[in-house]
């Protein structure tokens, strides 16, 4: 049994609680700490199994009876938490994107050389059914050798402004998660990125300098070609969808809906629009990815996304601004240079 | 190239006077004859390549350079002609049913004795590229050894009443079709019928003394059970499913639609409905039954469905029937005493 | 918070132990009884949270702590446990069948009568996600007036011979759930039952009387048709779906399969197969139908499955049971008075 | 009736002639002119229907009762012979491209000034009943305002190596198609194409100079990002799909196959392949644009598919070979100005 502390009890906080209470049978939480810890989410968390909540992180760090910190706290303080928690001897799981800024990932990098502390980011989709199964059968040869990537990846409805402002832009809040699916389904990094971007959603957004659509292509390592479509608002819903190409076959997945039921009627043949967001759809997901965290604690093993594949889609959305804003197709490596990683 | 009459030129005379002249390759055909026949039907005909028109079919039966005559004119002249269609030497394709009357299909079982004429009849749901995937899986062994046949069987809409007056009840002039795939699909014999039916469309079918609404049940020679279920009126169109459940798989169609189109929004994913009705869904099968009968005639093979096919589905129609008026399972041998076949 | 006794650690019973520990809120299992209770399920009871485990059912009754009872033993015990819990006060979940035998079903009845206790049926089914879609478009008038119901229900592989011998047959053992699932969707009572049945997937189920192959006809109270077709073995497994075509429309749901998976290549299109068996497919129902039952305890309502809705089912079994012998439809009448309900 | 000559009998010449023959009404093929006419083709050729055939197109240019030319002879000939059709007072039809050389396609639309001449080129996918029924849905306001368009074109195996090193390259010769179905869902013109394309099917495509899998962004006029992904090899056949996600839903087709015939098994789900490449894909479509340019001449209404439709997607395939070579976003303007269109 792996105890856990959990800091930051907002929105995926509470998502981390609530798969860890129902779906991961090796965790226990001993605390969650948010410094705006209401009383009634304490009182939710002590229901849902939860020994212990406080407005202090540093209880967490500080006991020794915590052997893994999951960080849920906002993005700017993913890396200093990190650092924190792995010099205090802490696992950790640390939700997407480790930061914004690359020398402070580099620092998180540093600070695990040596020791044996397992690091895990939550790019949870790697988890999802759909995607996992994508993944098993170009692992498996099914499609042989990779050639086009399709990825489309909206979201029912944009994000308020003033997260908007502080997100790090559309593509290392929103296309990272895409960025890691492209490494993930293609088994190689990429290369190279050009961005067709557009300001058509909202035109708040388009004041805050972010796009709200794009066409994002990469090249891979592998040869293969990788094209991901993003939007911050689709009507009828989160539309998470996958293709591989290859040169024996193709794997694809769908969305999921809540049931399979299909009206047929005068109007026509309908189904189920696709699950509402990320929580409907990936519940599950967020379960097996503390499960495989956990599995990797217990049975000293690599977690399976680790800090180096926390780093690589930080580059390639860096690339990808830097494509959008010049206009032009960016090699990873400049970044890489740039940033001296 | 055969040389053929059509006798009738209502809507199924018109259905293989255009297959005919767009997709049957090696047929000419001389005569078509109506005692209704409009000028404009005529005038049409002769823009389909149709050399002749006449009232008067016995210009067609008399005509020594017509081969084969395409009996499409009303049901109680399909045996009479079949029958002087013969007697003048000519292969008969006859649209279904041969006839309500046993005897009178006898007759021309007889007349067909000891002649090398082509007789076929009009099944035309077999050269459907839908339910010849089904059987060729059937036949293939992809399923195995048939367990559960199921089709379903939906008309648009209820024919007029003065129609359903003359057509000899919903299972001779509807379900005979799916008789007739029964049979196909399974690749033998009904041994029993059970029919649970009901009067749900339309009062006046009811007061017509027929069903509109059944649901009926096969035992087939191979141990097999069948399931048919029909309903004169389905709002969404022409419903034509079928499957057949086996030891080692299932084979299963569906429904055609004009395009693949889905649109997706807020209401959900919506496709097209089915084709709307025979014309639609079957013009290439049409075609294709006829492009069989040429074949058969011009390499001397057997037709695909022969005259002792047309009789089987009357003699189920015969047993539904009984099973309905009798609420209990008829089973075939019994009709087949009953009329000395 | 309601304290629950579960009776019975069989695999049903465990299925029960694990969806209340992870998916019924308000649910605490403060004993589990089992006569054959091993050690590593007493151990692995108390790692889901169970505070107490027993060889006795009795302390289950007998415990005034304890306020409902799950009744997952051997079917023969169901209706004798209902009687001693309900006359402890206790309400009462039980599984299907509550008994064979209609008089001890009637007895749970009478004992029930006067009391405020709740007393649910464990048809799992309603709680599924795809059936409950169907039953709430007909509900919500999505399909009109309901016209043809059709049920296809199949197991990936039969039960034991011994198991199959002492099951009541098929009719009480599978069928029972899918006679509940016509009455849920139909919104009404059957009043007539045709069965055409066969031994076509294991000679030893023929040898010990029962059928392992059946098409199941009903006449519904509502004028509609229903069929279900069953059979103990599908390769491919569980094979769950439902239609119901009314007069505007038709509601259907499929299978469930573990992702969307699909696998294009040049043998065509490939999905994945259902899901194996209900326990794959049925999980979430099985929170759900205990959720259920525990909000009517807590909130005073109707369970959504009373003690009548269990009899019924059992009713239609053993009409469809003597349909099967006598070979004709067989009115759930005859049965009601032969049993005197 | 429209009189047409074809210049050109082999593949797409012989669609023309098989389609007319039996999908189009008002025309009459009079003449079939191929400088490498063999006995077998005129042979066939006449069995359809064709008058008078002959190795000289000429013949077709002076025939005073010829009104309209159909050219299907080689790319390089479409241009010339388009010149000498028009002046000799004939409509045209043209398959695709008009030509590799701008200059070429400006020649044909001059001579067509001032002249009441229909001239269509042959965008057959327009007509297909998948991509009219999303440009329908698009243009009925069904997607609200496009923001995201995507197509999928992928064929079942690459042309000999000598075609393409004659192809005028596969953004000319392949792309062209997709092109122009950009400019057909989108309702607008491109203004900046970026290609990232590869070399991955075939080295003698790459050491040839050309690409055979590749990524094509477009930036719209409308503002609508469009994405193209081609590939000259699928193993599964011809790929051909569309997607256009706008701000109110999404409409969307995929491929036909064969039948709607599904084997389910222990193995999963298995469908059709799709039709396997544009012959058996587009049939319909071939009858139904001739059907349109015949209305077009009959009618006088404007082609569907006119010579300004000719020349955007060549302009389009120019700057994809230029982006492609510069590995750099290319304006269309800048390859107006440079051919000073």
């Amino acid at each position: 049994m792996v105890k856990v502390g959990i800091i930051g009890a907002g929105r995926i906080g509470r998502v981390h609680i609530t798969s860890i209470s129902t779906r991961v049978r090796d965790a226990q939480i001993k605390t969650v700490a948010d410094p705006f810890l209401s009383e009634e989410t304490a009182a939710w968390a002590k229901s849902m199994g939860v020994e212990h909540t406080s407005k202090d992180y540093t209880e967490i760090i500080n006991d020794p009876e915590i052997d893994a910190v999951l960080i849920c706290s906002s993005t700017d303080t993913h890396s200093p938490i990190s650092l924190e928690a792995i010099r205090a001897g802490k696992h950790v799981f640390c939700e997407k994107p480790i930061d914004h800024d690359v020398e402070k990932i580099k620092e998180v990098i540093s600070a695990l050389e040596g020791t044996n502390l397992k690091y895990q980011v939550g790019f949870n989709r790697r988890f999802d059914h759909n995607f996992e199964a994508v993944q098993r059968a170009v692992a498996a040869g099914k499609v042989g050798r990779p050639q086009i990537i399709k990825i489309t990846s909206r979201d029912p409805e944009p994000p308020g402004i003033d997260y908007v402002k502080v997100s790090g832009g559309m593509f290392l809040d929103m296309t990272i998660h895409d960025f890691d699916m492209v490494r993930f389904l293609a088994g190689c990094d990429a290369t190279e990125v050009y961005v067709q971007g557009a300001n058509l959603v909202d035109p708040a957004i388009g004041e805050a300098g972010d796009v709200d659509t794009a066409v994002i292509t990469l090249q891979m390592e592998n040869g293969a070609i990788a094209v991901i479509d993003n939007c911050r608002k689709a009507v009828y819903g989160y539309d998470q969808r996958a293709e591989v190409f290859g040169s024996v076959g193709m794997a694809a997945v769908g969305n999921d809906s809540q049931s399979s039921a299909v009206i047929t009627n005068s109007d026509g043949v309908t189904g189920e629009k696709p699950l509402f967001f990320f929580l409907e759809r990936y519940m599950d997901a967020y379960g097996k990815e503390i499960g495989a965290f956990i599995d990797a604690i217990e049975n000293n093993k690599e977690t399976p996304v680790n800090v180096m594949d926390g780093l690589k889609p930080v580059l390639m959305g860096l690339a990808a601004r830097k494509s959008y804003e010049e206009h032009r197709p960016v090699k990873i490596s400049e970044i890489e240079e740039e940033k001296n990683v």
